[in-house]
């Protein structure tokens, strides 16, 4: 669409919100023309910058009185492209609308609206001794309307949950210009459950003008275990055993060999280069709850063949073996020309058969893949290293991701953990779901946003890319290649 | 609809399922005419006693093909006539599909019929040390897919969460007659969350066939306090304290001076009779983390005014003073000819301002109500006591039932906690949300059962009819009655 076939809704949108909250000049839009996967990108018609939820329902209802794909953003930092624009669409930006409304210490949650950094709200709520608990590695960045969008997840959710598990009520404008007030500060709500149904939409069902999000209790202490492996297999069963063993930690991260020898380069976090893989491991609560916890953990650890088990003996220590695990993706980067991280999520008890896996299909494709995860909750994020000068390489990452994702899905796991799926792994919703299930994926989409105007195209494929999809990847499989 | 108008459906329904699976006659079919709530009942045209996945699909496409309404059962525990039958229509029993199909100690699930026993699940998970945490007070009987229907609660799910946070999978068959597979064994899930959507749906949306149940590790030891206060304000503080300090306890009842002294009569657990309340906590897992949540628990109880706190010295002693939890409803039913229970939450800290409102509002219609509740999550159970021979006892009943629910709501709470809105509660959805949030739950209703033939009026009112309510409410306000 050129600027002039857009001119109708512009000119509506600047008498509805305001002249200088509307962009609509090529080089003002062009920052938005993608999220953080940027191998997806076009300008909109319009970005409209919004500052209060009044200006979110003038949008929504102008786009759908003049039938006009909406598309809404956050702080833009998602990973599967959910936040890039259309060509004949408008972006509604709501990072502007980044304040903490309230924070209740005796109910323990606050109200913030959709462009408040995630870090902020647990800054703001540390006064009361509190924070938000979910922590993308994103969160000095990312926004918590864009953390309900995706479901976001990070180091802390196998303790205490992804975002669904952390937000109790939310304020929803739908694409007619309906305002809904979802969910509530109580453990179970009457009718269906439209806040869970809105997290992880990817802003295809609604928009969010408003978050009232758990804050839990700093813990009062947290201690930090490092463990080496001989081998992956058995870094994966200790995890499986702790879980097993009653013992919830805070977090539970895996490093393997690949991923270990590059961050310990970078940034000489002290880990062991001649370990398989090591798991980092964090408990947390009250200091007596601490020490029950570790003496458990540390039994599980030395029966799952743990050749070191070491305690951090400072906070200076357990910054520096985070730092590393922070680091590990700048980390490998710096080993290759180009990586592509990728994001599944299998049940704890099978990650040993799926790094296995892992392992052999990245011979198939002649490119090497490092593990950096959350093991805790099975949360893979392979990186796969390549050129992507090489001419084929892009082909032959495209391949590995997707012989991956699909083999998540064999044993039982999901292609996504807290990236989200995006336009990035819309084929594999085809292998993850059958046709029953996607036409009443369909059918719900329909119901709240009937026009389809609501980020078309992403998260839910049509049925008839599904058939194409597995089309084209029985053939592969026919052809052997893949 | 006589028996003759029921004819087709019945002699198609005998074919698919087998003639001895489907009752019609009026002796067979009179024991489901309703469930636990028996103010609500009427007899269906065919009860149809499935077996198999089989079963339920021929059933849901029958009843689609010939436009009758479809009613799904499990036990019939149920509180609030959501699996009330249809005179016109079938009544679909799934208690007889009541098998575990598998245990899988590795990922700390089980995958189980939608008729198994609450109980039963923990019993069979026991050799492997595990449990399924949510336990309604009708654990021995009720079905895990009524559980589900109606995302039930229970004494535990404080700490381990109600029925949707202990699900990881289901099977539903839709009214169509299409299997659908929702979750999987990971925290998060690409798609729309189906899982959550179909929990508390209260059979409106599809038909629960398979569901895998999270497990939980049996907790190494449970120590119970016991905390007598002066006042319930001052327990009710107590209750937000303790969460407030970081203790979630594995359970935490509140029950006020008539709970306390009909049960004690009754029981003889030991209660302080001079008490305004009492609170009951169990504190469960490993020694040492039971040992620092005491100390903890302790002080809160203390700062909180309590006049004495107790420790079961011995597991006697524990099951003594929950043996008189549990007998409080029978106990508070010998003081009063008839007695009708509520299900409200509302947030934990405004528990003492509700606490006095009902007092107050029981004043009005000259009746008397005990309070034994789940305080932890803010789930009261409100029990009025009346004489149902008096000729306007109902309706006062009824009158402050509402008042009651309608004040939950006020200060941020819901009508419901664990029993559903079925038929009881429908009035109040009208006041518990707007015509929008009301047109989006019939819309999702729409996309998933499009010819409304799943346990219709259930649920969701028709926005007439929360017009109608609405307007009665109003009117009941200007004349000061209620």
């Amino acid at each position: 669409m050129t600027e002039g076939q857009g001119a109708p809704i512009i000119s509506a949108l600047r008498r509805a919100v305001g002249a200088g909250r509307v962009l609509s000049r090529r080089e003002q839009v062009a920052p938005f023309e993608c999220d953080a996967l940027p191998v997806y990108c076009e300008r909109p018609v319009a970005v409209v910058l919004a500052r209060s939820e009044a200006d979110v329902v003038a949008t929504a209802r102008l786009c759908h009185q003049h039938s006009v794909p909406l598309v809404t953003r956050g702080a833009g930092t998602g990973l599967s492209a959910g936040a890039k624009p259309y060509g004949r669409g408008v972006l509604l930006v709501t990072a502007p609308m980044s304040e903490i409304l309230s924070l209740c210490p005796d109910s323990l949650t606050a109200r913030v609206q959709p462009g408040a950094i995630n870090e902020q709200i647990s800054r703001a709520a540390a006064a009361h001794g509190l924070y938000y608990a979910p922590d993308p590695s994103s969160q000095i960045a990312c926004s918590i309307g864009g953390n309900v969008a995706e479901n976001a997840g990070g180091v802390h959710c196998l303790k205490y949950g992804v975002t669904v598990h952390n937000v109790v009520a939310l304020r929803i404008v739908t694409i007619e210009g309906e305002v809904l007030s979802v969910g509530g500060d109580t453990l179970a709500r009457p009718g269906y459950d439209l806040l869970a149904l809105v997290h992880g939409s990817e802003g295809c069902l609604g928009i969010v003008t408003e978050v009232t999000v758990k804050l839990t209790p700093l813990p009062e202490q947290t201690r930090t275990l490092m463990a080496d492996f001989p081998s992956v297999r058995a870094a994966s069963d200790a995890v499986s055993a702790i879980v097993r063993a009653g013992v919830i930690p805070a977090a539970m991260e895996m490093m393997d060999a690949l991923a270990i020898s590059a961050t310990e380069e970078f940034c000489h976090a002290g880990y062991a280069l001649d370990a398989a893989a090591i798991l980092i491991i964090d408990l947390d609560g009250a200091p007596d709850e601490v020490e029950a916890e570790l003496s458990l953990v540390r039994e599980e650890l030395g029966q799952s063949g743990a050749s070191r088990v070491q305690l951090a003996d400072r906070e200076a220590q357990r910054a520096l073996w985070w730092k590393g695990r922070k680091s590990a993706f700048p980390a490998i980067g710096r080993l290759s020309p180009d990586y592509y991280c990728i994001d599944g999520t299998v049940p704890r008890h099978r990650i040993g058969d799926v790094l296995e896996a892992i392992d052999a299909f990245s011979h198939r494709y002649n490119l090497r893949v490092a593990n950096v995860f959350h093991a805790g909750d099975g949360n893979l994020h392979p990186i796969i290293m390549f050129n992507g000068e090489e001419a084929d390489a892009l082909k032959r990452v495209e391949l590995l991701a997707a012989d991956i994702l699909e083999y998540c899905i064999e044993v039982g796991g999901t292609i996504t953990g807290e990236h989200g799926v995006g336009m990035e792994k819309i084929n594999q919703m085809a292998v993850q779901f059958s046709d029953a299930e996607i036409s009443q994926f369909l059918a719900v989409k329909q119901a709240l946003d009937p026009r389809g105007l609501l980020n078309p195209d992403k998260l839910i494929p049509t049925l008839a890319h599904c058939q194409e999809y597995r089309a084209i990847r029985e053939q592969r499989r026919d052809t052997g290649n893949g």
